[in-house]
């Protein structure tokens, strides 16, 4: 460790601020703080908004659901768009619900969606939000880094990430990216903070601090995530995420397993798919973890026992998805699927690519 | 890392609590979250407290104002009994407090002032908080781990600890005990809280998880920490925190350097002391980080330029201490203090022990 109220941590901060910046696209402020990516959440929330402000919850997924909670709890007036799991936003939908409720003062989305493997069109909503002028606060924890993002570009007022999705680093800080009209929000909202507090995070690390002790050794490893990250360059990050997922739906519907999310909207960073019919979802990730040592995700919340996912960013290569599918595909076979048997889904339309 | 939904985690978080709960002295819920120990405060507040409900603040430095300020923040009606920075509330005053506030619902306190290096007689504190009934929140971030405690004995309901300080483990988890009086407040408490909420954490930790990401590399360096603590054996490591304490005061009047921190309350984790006079801090604290590795950290709020602090907790050992007060003499000669010269400071009364 090293004194985060001397020199070296000042110069480390600064370095982090600036290498991190180009993956949100935003020349807004950058704050990290030592939390979970629901901590991120819940600072967009109580730094913009008060109590009794109408906002829009687009929600596809659980975590749609938590970031909703959150503003919920904080006495927001939380009007919901929900979305069936497995499908995203349109942009239609969301104009319809901000016609419908127009005193919206704040919309909530997830770029993608974590539950269901979604990954929204996010520059289309975004159009669709910045039309209507509400305040747009974005969900990007498993999509950030993995995939490309112009906050400034798509008019996205809070972005928030977290350190152990796409940054290939342990978990236990939140980063965001905070523009002007977030600043303006701020200035106004009376949702209690003081942990979250935006204004006394960016006057602390304007000073190479921070209000509270940061995270050192979450930021040690994002140093060296982001060297290693700008070494690989983004473009080809982003090229090597959409082939990684392109190759993990590919394999899995070339096992005869029926894909969960909308095709049009599959997630470049996780996929989630049905179970084959009389495959139990304990018995097929214990045969993987004991004997092949895969770990691939269930499902949650309403997808428990329903679905699985697998998870592709940060660290992952071609390799890494061959071998969890031929993994897959032995420990399905041990536990009596046959590949080519078709499996009963209750959504075949979207299942099928 | 490991799924933080699988069973090796379920098995390192039990034995992270059972391993832990020794120092805590307590028999009620262990809880864990990704966070600063600033986080665990509010986490502590927002959980046992509505807003409007009249909280006294003992507030002896920096770190009891930032409590009393996160009570008020959330809409406490906070009354503070402030204490000369360098001194500890004693039972008299609490009591007189508390006579004069007896609608009082909670007692915010802070066991060992990192600002002042004064740590309170709590037994005795709580004891008053005990007769009069009130809630008692206890920050023991720099004390617990170091120094001996019993949460059940003494009567305390929440205990908030951080990793970084007695736990020798990086910064980025807040650890708290929470008794059973704290769980009846909960269940009124009104306060917004969804990250910090309790019974989620309870609830999610007793099935072997958590609400939300947990700070994984955290607790892999706590499994180590414990394993190394418990081989010391807890009488020992209290008994070496009050050795080397003693080393630091007594090295220190050595060199003709007056203590901050009344004599009968100095902390066992870290000591501070006034700056010789014509000794300027940033000219110090550069020489000794650059010339002898040495951190030691300066003044907080308004005793900035005024004291330095040496912390001796953790993975700190007789030889360390040594060779910081060698440090030390060495530096402050070659900025030309003299030893044995008298130095000014405005409360001789306390320094001169």
């Amino acid at each position: 460790m090293i004194n985060h109220r001397g020199p070296e941590f000042a110069a480390l901060l600064r370095s982090l601020v600036e290498r991190i910046r180009p993956f949100f696209g935003s020349s807004g402020d950058i704050l990290f703080f030592p939390a979970a990516g629901t901590g991120g959440l819940e600072a967009a929330v109580v730094n913009t908004l008060s109590p009794g402000d109408p906002v829009l919850a687009v929600t596809i997924g659980a975590f749609g659901d938590r970031f909703a909670q959150i503003a919920q709890v904080f006495g927001a007036n939380v009007r919901r768009l929900e979305v069936e799991w497995g499908r995203a936003c349109t942009p239609d939908m969301l104009r319809a619900a901000l016609a419908r409720w127009p005193d919206t003062k704040a919309v909530l989305l997830t770029h993608n969606e974590t539950s269901t493997g979604v990954q929204q069109d996010l520059p289309a909503l975004a159009a669709v939000v910045r039309e209507h002028g509400a305040l747009l606060l974005v969900d990007a924890i498993s999509s950030l880094g993995a995939v490309p993002f112009d906050a400034d570009g798509w008019g996205v007022d809070v972005v928030i990430t977290g350190s152990q999705k796409a940054w290939m680093v342990p978990p236990g800080m939140t980063m965001l990216a905070v523009g002007p009209r977030a600043w303006e929000a701020n200035s106004k909202a009376k949702m209690p903070r003081l942990y979250w507090d935006f204004v006394a995070m960016k006057r602390s690390m304007e000073r190479g601090q921070t209000p509270y002790t940061p995270a050192l050794s979450i930021m040690f490893a994002l140093d060296a995530a982001l060297e290693r990250m700008h070494a690989e360059g983004m473009e080809r990050i982003f090229a090597r995420h959409a082939r990684l997922a392109r190759q993990t739906r590919d394999g899995l519907v070339a096992l005869g397993i029926a894909l969960f999310a909308d095709p049009a909207y599959a997630s470049n960073t996780v996929t989630a798919a049905w179970l084959p019919e009389g495959i139990e979802w304990r018995a097929l990730s214990k045969l993987l973890r004991e004997e092949y040592g895969v770990v691939i995700a269930g499902g949650q919340g309403k997808m428990e026992g329903r679905i699985f996912r697998i998870g592709h960013l940060g660290a992952v290569t071609d390799r890494d998805i061959a071998g969890v599918l031929r993994a897959l595909r032995d420990a399905l076979a041990r536990l009596g699927y046959r590949p080519g048997t078709t499996t009963a889904h209750p959504r075949p339309q979207l299942a099928l690519v």
